[in-house]
């Protein structure tokens, strides 16, 4: 079958000339006669191949020198519950800002290690717009502010990097790093599956302010400790060398088609393409986010009828359009537009909804 | 080029049909128009993948129902870690087995949370043998008995399951899972990462007996909860999908070639034609570990004179036979020699090592 736009909300949709690439190699990297699956992490092939990727995501998205660079397995929730074992003492105060389901759950993950404040929460707007960051209350002894830059269910998104006057900022940037520029220098710790806008499933990025790895923590197991994990270069343990790899291409391909300027720019026309041709349904579709919030990552909409839903995704898929059943928490639609969502997806996507209108309207 | 025998320790060589057909439909999975890593780890495409690879490996090594099995992200370190805090009491004792390096790796990951007792111990034989289960002193209060049952640096295997007077017996295998029949039932608990014998680096399988699920364990995180893992049926965040997806190839490829009695079959033939090579070279080789504890998976060797290293890494590389250099904990020579490792590849090295020693004897 032909590939599909998908619109999936991650594991998400992946460059083609990527996946051309894993797949032309799977058998026979490099010319070794054997898969970089196969082969040792410790080994210089692999090696090389772990310290280009570090390299190419570094040049991506402007990491200054003194942040180290993790390429970890487990996702983003796993680094949420770790946040707090590394960089705040047992009990100590820390801050998290509501504005989604994915803060709700960092914040969840921390509750047995230490004694977490809301310092806003837009939760009694059901998520709709983000707690503004002049309206945060923050503890003078937290240990870190923690808050979630794309919501992938809410759909709502900070588009500027919130001041916390000095604190240690902690962002979770699974569904939105290197979607745009970002000044890396403002945080003391951002975080990312990689499998929405960086690539494959089964690995996850931690970019950590070296001055936080010299704080004591919490009582640990090595294997749950970022600095021995920075000691050991990410290869504390064996390492999800495949799912490294292909991350790795992806930040090639990135860099290749022009870096993150040319993706925020796509990612710009994108989003304005899809929004617009919500707006401008008459009602037929809608999207519930406040103007400023909404997300250029994860768009969710609503029919104006749900007993149409099931004709909308079903028709959709038959268009060649998959995934854009919404979550389970909202319902409705939700389209995932990630770096790797080519503009013409979005243009399909835009087509079949007037197309769909037209019919259903 | 073509493949190659690759002897790596693990990440290892797997089935080449497992290889080619994933290759094959790494664009276009199962008529969708998409990757499997690309989809939804919640949609019923991946759902019925999961089950299916949990339902396969129940098969292959015969699982009860009183067992949960998890596949999730992070290899053996991470086990190692969880298994005391979901399993023991803070501060309780628990008994370890030490066979090697990677037993004192699991007793390292512990001892910030329980009092780790060592009960038995082969290091002053240089981890030449195995602690016979009848000198082990089990502390009558453990939480439980972790031994590791095939010791890759080492080269040194348990080959009968421990007998521990009804104490939760903890194994790691993550060497040898699956390379013959095993009574899961004399089992709490059995760990492995994928990456030797059951597969792709980046998952790692757990089996845990019911009953240990009830036990408080410690304070942690939900992620690093065992029992919110097999709630949430390993997709309480988003699981390692396509590492998952090709161990599920490899449990299937290893039903449809007979299972592990065929395996067992096939892995005995190998050890005894590597070790009756080393044993038969009049001093050329050499193989250091008690006959009784001698490893059928890790078969570490000495040339007689270390100056001959470096001619024998280069002429068996040439010779198609990749990553023989030993474990830097050790030096020399080792072989790995799992379940995907053919006969031929066998074959292929004991030619060449007879050859090399033919050449520079």
């Amino acid at each position: 079958m032909p590939r599909v736009f998908n619109f999936s909300a991650g594991p998400a949709t992946l460059p083609e000339p990527v996946l051309q690439q894993a797949r032309d190699e799977l058998l026979d990297w490099n010319g070794m006669g054997a898969s970089i699956i196969e082969i040792s992490h410790r080994g210089p092939e692999f090696m090389r191949v772990a310290a280009q990727a570090e390299a190419d995501l570094r040049e991506l998205i402007s990491i200054p020198d003194d942040y180290a660079v993790l390429f970890l397995a487990g996702g983003a929730t796993t680094a949420q519950a770790l946040i707090a074992l590394n960089f705040a003492d047992p009990g100590q105060a820390v801050d998290y800002v509501l504005s989604g389901h994915w803060s709700k759950t960092a914040l969840k993950q921390v509750r047995p290690y230490v004694d977490p404040r809301i310092a806003a929460t837009s939760e009694e707007s059901g998520f709709r717009d983000v707690p503004p960051p002049s309206s945060w209350t923050l503890s003078p002894d937290a240990a870190y502010v923690h808050y979630t830059a794309n919501e992938t269910i809410h759909g709502v998104e900070f588009h500027d990097v919130p001041d916390v006057d000095g604190a240690a900022l902690i962002g979770d940037f699974s569904s939105s790093i290197a979607s745009a520029p970002l000044d890396v220098s403002r945080f003391g710790v951002l975080y990312a599956g990689a499998q929405k806008n960086l690539g494959p499933v089964g690995v996850s990025v931690l970019i950590i302010r070296r001055d936080l790895l010299e704080r004591s923590g919490q009582p640990r197991a090595e294997i749950l400790d970022y600095r021995a994990h920075v000691r050991g270069e990410s290869m504390l343990n064996t390492p999800p060398t495949w799912n490294w790899y292909l991350a790795g291409l992806v930040f090639r391909w990135m860099l290749d088609e022009g870096g993150v300027e040319e993706f925020a720019r796509r990612n710009a026309r994108k989003a304005a393409l899809l929004y617009q041709a919500i707006d401008g349904s008459g009602g037929f579709y809608r999207n519930e986010v406040a103007f400023g919030a909404r997300s250029r990552m994860n768009v969710p909409f609503f029919l104006h009828d749900d007993v149409l839903n099931a004709a909308f995704l079903s028709e959709s898929k038959a268009a060649g359009l998959l995934a854009l059943k919404g979550h389970r928490v909202l319902g409705g639609m939700r389209a995932s537009i990630y770096n790797a969502m080519p503009e013409a997806g979005v243009q399909a996507l835009v087509d079949f909804m007037g197309d769909f209108a037209r019919r259903h309207g």
